[in-house]
């Protein structure tokens, strides 16, 4: 009778209290409220969403559902890096060792794939031997020798996202903004951040589709981080392009090498790496955003970034000169003369799904060598039989619709 | 996957088409599609609405979903009368008699109680051996003979409504005004009612509490009609008070009777029964207000009425004479002089509900000989000691604060 009330309520457009959403959501975790009442309530705050003060109450809620990590021996501020996540996003692969070499220490526990292709963590393991699963105690080590570690997530960190996050995935409820801001903010504060930049994706292949929502999400986040006392940036870039030119597993750890290297300038990958880079330094150090950029470009021409990302591959077991993309590579053609006007990334990340570096189903196994490579970018003249990207196969090879993909005219 | 994009459709506020309602819901029924989904979705329509094409296709889905009753070989307008429910509601017992005393073919169906008290079917089964399961055959042969039925519902009518309504009850998803309103009219469309008449209860005892949602309502049930190419007239009635003096089965058997032997005339269950059966007559006769009311009176004050109620009890093999009420009855008597302001009606019927009269749980017997009888109504000057109500008790003797139920100025 009492979920009733409360799930009434939410429908009525009404504030919850903190007890009332520690209950029915704590009811939930224990299995005392079923599924269908969950989904009633997260359906009712999507549509009718939440107060400030219920947010903050449900981001405490989350985070107090599992373990907190204590990283406070470490010395310096721990800037943590999030991104609501897009197609081609292989930032962290790059902006870890950047921040790193300039001595701020950086823990990222990363994820899998949630969407169609795989998150940093999938994208890691496509480098033979790579551990993801260091302990808690490996993590402390290893930023004390190396001041980088890039692993998965350790012990029970909101369990409760776990679980709420499942739910949502099958009733349509994932878009919620009070529900995302309070899912990113809880793991990051229970996994031990000082500080945090907000990586916000807007566009056709991210999970929010317009400026105003993504404007929305940073003031919400940025709320939570003054009332849990860390500074949160936000940055808001664009995800109706791919980043970069390559998706898939192994692919992208090329491009993000290849960026470490200063070897790809010319591209919107570089220059957001270097926007979020920038960001970090300045929090970290506490300086202003002038002089961490001009760091963070040194760290690139000097070798350093790069050096910092070798290291952390061989202290964590991978092998760098194992890493391989599929051999066979299928070159798409242009069938006509034109300008690229348009190159759908959620299309793209389709396709990417489909030929095997993400998951359709649960039990698939990801293919980390297969993936496509753009050769032609936003503005690029073709002439036709142009390649306009390569696609590297494994065992599937997906039909697709070109049209779908490139807009050229 | 489509599941979620129909689901989204309607967060979102916008309109699902025919198949789109078809697949979700039938999917629903056939076991495809969860009850967290489903819940999602009752909760969007909840917030969101839907418009009259979907309402329509909505009900059509929902009589689709089992058999139809077809009653077209009873000569005369079949005229059905529907109340959204409400505490000691035994209208149906009172006016069903006087429609049929005037020639109108009534075939009720009807149900058990839903919110805290019995429902008619509950009520009838007050009188020792009255027949509620009678076949479609069965229905039809007495009705040639006698004119009138009062049963359980027969068939596989909308079994659609079945499953929904269970889930609606448990994710506070009843009181949406689309889904009220094709939830009723699917059966009275499916139970083969030529005509519907409607009484929509307003106030602290009923499932809509304020006016402006009962006249939502009422649009929409008569535009339902129209587009089914049914007559529908709906009544908008009070239910902050209780409709008449008695709470409970065989009491409320007791006034029935009271009434139709024109015993009770002072109150607010006459006049209501009064108005519905003109509404009635006049619909099913084709004639005016004015003349329908005066045949429905002359039914009362010439006993046709009331024999037509014995000839039905008799023919459905109740015996009468053997209806009991508890023998155990408490005196409520007032603390102080004054006016009665109030009488609550949610209260009123928590408390008989706690008395015995419905169910608390489902496995609960219902007491039929318990209730409560109101002595002092609603502007009756009071003095302390006089007898507010009388409980008729049974088995269980529950507290209860009489300040809730009464108020005494």
């Amino acid at each position: 009778m009492i979920t009733l009330d409360i799930i009434n309520k939410k429908r009525l457009g009404k504030e919850l209290s903190y007890l009332e959403l520690f209950d029915i959501f704590n009811g939930y975790l224990d299995g005392d409220v079923p599924d269908y009442q969950m989904s009633a309530l997260l359906m009712a705050i999507c549509i009718n969403g939440m107060t400030d003060e219920e947010i903050f109450a449900l981001t405490k809620i989350f985070i107090d559902s599992g373990d907190r990590l204590d990283f406070s021996d470490i010395k310096g501020i721990k800037v943590d890096k999030h991104s609501t996540g897009g197609i081609g996003d292989k930032t962290t692969l790059i902006i870890a060792p950047i921040v790193a070499s300039l001595g701020i220490p950086v823990i990222k526990m990363s994820g899998r794939g949630l969407g169609y292709t795989g998150g940093t963590i999938d994208k890691l393991e496509s480098i033979p031997g790579y551990r993801i699963d260091l302990s808690e105690k490996e993590i402390v080590k290893q930023v004390h020798d190396l001041g980088i570690v890039i692993t998965g997530q350790t012990g029970n960190l909101v369990p409760m996202d776990k679980v709420i996050y499942a739910l949502r995935d099958v009733t349509a409820t994932v878009s919620s903004i009070p529900l995302v801001a309070s899912s990113i903010m809880s793991k990051k504060i229970a996994a031990g951040a000082d500080k945090i930049l907000i990586d916000i994706k807007v566009g056709n292949g991210a999970l929010l589709t317009n400026r105003e929502d993504a404007k929305k999400l940073s003031d919400l986040m940025i709320k939570i981080g003054e009332f849990y006392g860390r500074e949160v940036r936000t940055i808001i870039s664009d995800m109706n392009v791919p980043l970069g030119r390559c998706v898939g597993n192994a692919l992208e750890v090329k491009e993000a090498i290849d960026v470490l290297r200063g070897k790809e300038t010319d591209n919107n990958l570089t220059d957001l790496c270097i926007e979020l880079s920038t960001d970090m330094v300045s929090m970290g150090l506490q300086i202003s955003k002038k002089q961490a950029k001009e760091m963070v470009l040194n760290t690139i021409y000097n070798g350093s970034a790069y050096m910092k990302f070798l290291k952390l591959i061989e202290r964590q077991k991978g092998d760098i000169s194992k890493l391989k993309v599929s051999e066979k590579v299928i070159k798409v053609k242009s069938p006509k003369d034109g300008i690229v006007k348009k190159i759908n990334a959620l299309e793209l990340g389709k396709l990417s799904l489909r030929l095997g570096a993400g998951k359709e189903e649960m039990d698939d196994k990801i293919d980390y060598g297969v993936g496509v490579k753009l050769n032609k970018l936003v503005d690029d003249e073709v002439k036709k039989g142009d390649v306009l990207f390569e696609m590297y196969v494994g065992k599937k090879e997906p039909e697709y619709n070109l049209d779908d993909i490139y807009k050229i005219d």
